[in-house]
């Protein structure tokens, strides 16, 4: 594959120099955002995710920050799912749709008091749709990008690592709650969540100067726990069924498709956008969904989606892939027809290197 | 460098067998689409540019498609640009702001029919910030990302190429003007434009299934004329003074900063969005604007800020320079404080490898 050219239109993060003198081998853009994809191998950085503890540059996951009077109703405009009952201190995953119920974002939005929210987006600039609708209404609020950097701190040994910095109320930390915690007389918010299945926190870095002492920080508290530089993993993501937008499922789809429907209370009288579409989807359900797929033989890498067939029928898609070691199969996600999601049933991938056999199972590799 | 990494999200182009095939040796991602940027290395591309014809795949110049009775209306009300006097056939240079004038993106745009426009995107989501504003104000409009793909013929000897595959009539095309013209059978735009100083043409390639086709077409037409795959070329375009979004403007700044104040008719009743903000700015003219600078010494490659400086005092920045071959210098683009904008001022720019002496120009290299 080829490199990656540098300008500045390709942002580098606050803790690039760490990941590069850490010997980040792949990148990705990612909300025009380097994101790291390999540090010693996609395999070697897999099996140490599942043993020891890694700290991720995950700035790319961009904020937008929402402040004002009319920041709880915008929120509520804004996904499908039901905020009501939210409360200061916790992060929601929140699908976004537009007017047909197409999925924009589905990034995790973090309710800091009544007027003020952060969504730690995915791969979109969904501040531009933010601030289209917030024109649109005249709503009450400001919109904008924060000088805010989130760092993932992830693996079995997390909570160990993160002690050792943070304190140890850290690990009072319940799944998708945060609190406020100092780093070198900056309180940063730091959440218990990330994309991974091997458990940690996101540490949603304050400040670009602070990127890099919080990068040594983890580095030098972890090192007798193995502690190295790591990234969202293509293998451990797919075992777990974790999505990403952009791959898995576009503004094509549906959350019903992405099977992210217990996300949206479109019943409820909550008014988001897109609730009349979403309301016929609910009715009638979708007809496609994503599934977990096992394919036998190599897999090549994937970066295009590819045929799902019965016979010579298209029944879906491939659009995330890898080879398992630990579960000695291919695994990946696909978006399966109604007529062929069930369980068992074994289809074809079309990949580049020629057919392969694919089985849609129950479940992720969990 | 590293590598970058492949996915579905980082989408190829119909275009990108071939550029694969020629032997790309590194890309950007820009609208979340891979775009080359280098194929023998920067300074061969750049004379062969200059002296012979190239084939551009910039498919990543994605297509916004507004069509129905409010496509006029939401065409004004999206750019500063007073748009009454345009035409069907003609493009339009737009730059689009948010409500404080801070740019979001500056296209092309294309009017097909007076209900029907196309706007050729810079690197940001600007669909997102137009749908969100057609649903904020009700507008009567479909807007989609058409399956149109933008392929460029650079160089002085594009129009001998354009006309053996197109035919003679497309000699006549007038600069920024378009017409239809058949390719085996379709329909397709073709424009005079292209992000280079060496003339050419854009052909916005219709369904993803002609790309290939109208590669290969190209190539075999030109083999006499030395066609080349090629790419945006970083020195020619900062010699040339053609700005990136992203690198040399973002949303922070105004149309005014990024010299663009001329296609922003705000004192003229087009009530765009933004109009108030950039009323107040055309009033007091902007305190930073872009100028052509010339360094002195190598030059490293540029991917972020780089400070210019007046002794201790920040003035500016430079956000993209390469050393041009031709002019025998370090050529940049700068974003420079009204105090030290006057041609001859020399300051120091901060590079990552030192300091340099930097040289506001009256001009860039044309």
């Amino acid at each position: 594959m080829a490199t990656i050219s540098p300008s500045r239109r390709v942002r580098r993060t606050p803790f690039t120099d760490g990941v590069e003198a850490a010997g980040v081998k792949g990148y990705t853009v990612y909300n025009r955002m380097l994101l790291p994809t390999v540090f010693r191998s996609v395999v070697e950085d897999y099996h140490h995710l599942k043993r020891a503890v890694q700290v991720w540059d995950v700035a790319c996951e961009r904020q937008i920050e929402i402040r004002g009077p009319d920041a709880g109703r915008l929120m509520q405009m804004l996904t499908p799912r039901d905020l009501r009952g939210m409360l200061p201190g916790q992060c929601y995953y929140v699908p976004i749709v537009d007017e047909t119920g197409g999925m924009l974002n589905d990034p995790v939005a973090l309710k800091l008091a009544e007027d003020r929210w952060w969504i730690s987006i995915a791969d979109s600039d969904l501040l531009l749709w933010v601030k289209g609708i917030v024109y649109g209404f005249r709503l009450d609020v400001l919109v904008d990008e924060p000088d805010v950097h989130p760092l993932a701190v992830q693996g079995p040994k997390a909570d160990q690592l993160m002690a050792r910095v943070f304190g140890d109320q850290v690990r009072n930390l319940r799944f998708f709650r945060f609190g406020g915690f100092d780093f070198q007389g900056t309180a940063m918010v730091v959440a218990r969540s990330g994309y991974s299945k091997q458990g940690g926190f996101e540490i949603y870095c304050d400040g670009t100067a602070n990127g890099m002492p919080l990068w040594h920080a983890l580095m030098e508290a972890g090192a007798d726990l193995d502690v190295h530089a790591g990234c969202p993993n293509l293998i451990e993501r797919v075992e777990g069924g974790l999505l990403s937008y952009g791959n898995d499922m576009t503004r094509d789809n549906t959350p019903h498709e992405a099977g992210l429907g217990r996300f949206c209370s479109t019943q409820t009288a909550i008014g988001c956008v897109g609730r009349d579409a979403l309301l016929r989807v609910a009715k009638e359900g979708p007809l496609q969904q994503i599934r977990a797929i096992a394919i036998a033989g190599d897999v090549p890498p994937c970066d295009r989606a590819w045929p799902l067939l019965a016979g010579d029928a298209r029944v879906g898609q491939v659009t995330s892939a890898a080879a398992s070691p630990d579960f000695d199969t291919g695994v990946a996600i696909g978006m399966v027809r109604m007529t062929h999601w069930d369980a068992g049933t074994v289809l074809q991938v079309r990949t580049p290197d020629g057919m392969r056999e694919a089985t849609v199972r129950e479940k992720f590799w969990i």
